[in-house]
């Protein structure tokens, strides 16, 4: 323990993590010894979660929100299928989601027992038509991607949610990564852009928090009043959160670093990553790799898998696509200067300098 | 939030959670940014949770155990119940646990989509001709709590293992509390005394970790197996947490502080904190009240509603059990100098001296 080190950010290119703001580094420093999860004893961090989940409203365009500070956006995913299970009558519920949705709802499924039906992509967002197939009686939720993790994409929100609210179901969206960067995109993706239901955003993504800091949002508290449990020896009687203690850290850096960058921050910080994210792919095309276009601050290119291991071997922290391509997500700790040392050593690799 | 403060622990009485360690406290500053659920990119906040996971075998009996390291109990008595129903065959599975059991066990029960049957107690104990009479062909796991939440009473865990195994079902013990005490005592609660198949133990309750770092073990990696998801996009290929992104923070301060305390740091602690708990039920026994034995480091005492109520005007941070009991768990932050405050207040209000 005494040598354990953790790891550097300097070479780390393809986590939806990144080191938190000074500002909400130093407010879960003050709030470690706390836990929102019990609020009757620990109050003031549960006064700080009322107001994290109202800046998150703000951020997703939804005034008098409903919802908490979640231990990360599988949590508020796996919760989101459970609102809508629990309040359909079907005995046998299925959700409908895009084939580019997170893994956690393949995890939602097996945890919640419901039948997870993935409709194939166009251009690599949800096709419409695929969707509508899908969905049946027992569909009870459909969610949509804004922000996909592998490609940073946006699928058709306001279309999506429609079909949702056509067929009796709930619309979530997940916007775990994509929640901070959004606002200041032309994509129509929130709560007043479509009848959204729920939603994934999580502070401890582009928001900067440090983890644990997931957020769901829901449009009202009845559709929270699905997960309550009751609670006895806690002074609070009910409980709606998948977890029980719960990190006051999480909940007190969000608020802390939602009030610092909130909005204009976040504006500067999504406009420097995405001009790095067309830097990156544009070096990386006028060198002959395919790159996919980065709508948002995610670059997917088609570098060598010998390439990507040889990269993995001078200490690159780069995972692919399941279709195999090199993904570098831009979050704010990779810096032009860090995506030039990158570059840098692709071609190094490409003139056959060794491994 | 300038102005939001963490509260002081001086009055709090009846939380499971306590001040981390200072030992814990620098390890969880240190690990801040890092995500032991990415473990190929956080590769060295990953080896440490093997190391936590051996340490957690250790204080519970188990060479070469399997687990990870929890957002907390809940999550680990949830993913026990996963575990069970995912192996078993029935199309209608149950669960059999005292009514002394965590509520967290119906929240698993809604999430998962099981039976919760709870046994009656005698002596705050669960019943075994009442276990017994509940487990049936369709149950697949029979919980034991070894430190129950309201009054730190051990279920007799051999007799209930041998019922599980009996029955085709696994046996899970919940210590979340209690696994940092019951290896001081005289009890037989772990892996070592029973055919236990999976346990819940909290480094951040007695443990003294920072918050979030609950624990799941459990005897072999093939029970683990039934949680796992293929993950795209990570570079490890499965995942068996509840969780996707989780705290570093957690992690790296339950190593710390179980290589400082275990065991010698442990045993200092319990013997202080039982001391604690029995001078306490003196104490109010002597003023008439009655008071369920402190077995473990719990005091549960009559007092009047009205003065439970008074406590709490004077910053108490005291809840009652379901009975209507005033709690007291003796944590490592609940001194004997702060008890003897709390009996200073009580006798004050029963001198009628103002609320």
């Amino acid at each position: 323990m005494q040598r354990a080190e953790p790891q550097e950010f300097s070479r780390v290119l393809s986590s939806m993590c990144t080191e938190p703001h000074p500002t909400a580094r130093a407010a879960a420093e003050r709030f470690l010894a706390t836990n929102p999860g019990d609020p009757g004893t620990y109050e003031s961090v549960a006064a700080l979660e009322r107001e994290a989940v109202d800046l998150l409203g703000q951020v997703a365009g939804l005034p008098d929100p409903a919802g908490y500070v979640a231990s990360g956006g599988t949590e508020a995913n796996v919760q989101a299928v459970r609102i809508a299970r629990n309040r359909a009558s079907t005995r046998d519920p299925n959700v409908v989601a895009p084939a580019s949705a997170h893994f956690s709802f393949r995890k939602a499924a097996d945890i919640l027992g419901v039948e997870l039906r993935t409709a194939p992509l166009s251009e690599y967002r949800a096709n419409l038509e695929a969707v509508v197939e899908l969905v049946d009686d027992d569909t009870v939720l459909v969610v949509g991607v804004a922000g996909s993790t592998e490609y940073g994409r946006v699928d058709p929100i306001p279309a999506l949610a429609e079909l949702a609210a056509d067929a009796g179901a709930l619309c979530h969206v997940d916007a775990a990564w994509g929640g901070f960067v959004l606002p200041f995109s032309d994509h129509e993706w929130d709560f007043s852009d479509a009848p959204v239901d729920t939603m994934t955003i999580d502070p401890h993504k582009m928001g900067q928090a440090a983890v644990p800091a997931g957020g769901l949002l829901a449009r009202g508290p009845e559709l929270l009043d699905e997960l309550a449990i009751d609670t006895p020896y806690l002074e609070s009687t009910s409980q709606v959160t998948l977890t029980g203690t719960r990190s006051g850290a999480g909940v007190a850096s969000a608020v802390a670093v939602m009030e610092e960058l909130w909005p204009d921050g976040y504006e500067a910080q999504y406009r420097c990553s995405q001009a790095n994210a067309d830097w990156l792919a544009a070096e990386l095309g006028s060198r002959g790799y395919d790159a996919v276009e980065p709508v948002l601050p995610i670059v997917a290119a088609d570098l060598p898998d010998d390439r990507i291991a040889a990269l993995r071997e001078r200490g690159w922290r780069l995972s692919p696509t399941e279709a195999g391509e090199a993904r570098v997500v831009c979050m704010p700790h990779v810096t032009r200067s860090m995506l030039r040392e990158f570059v840098a050593d692709v071609d190094d690799l490409a003139d056959g300098r060794g491994a």
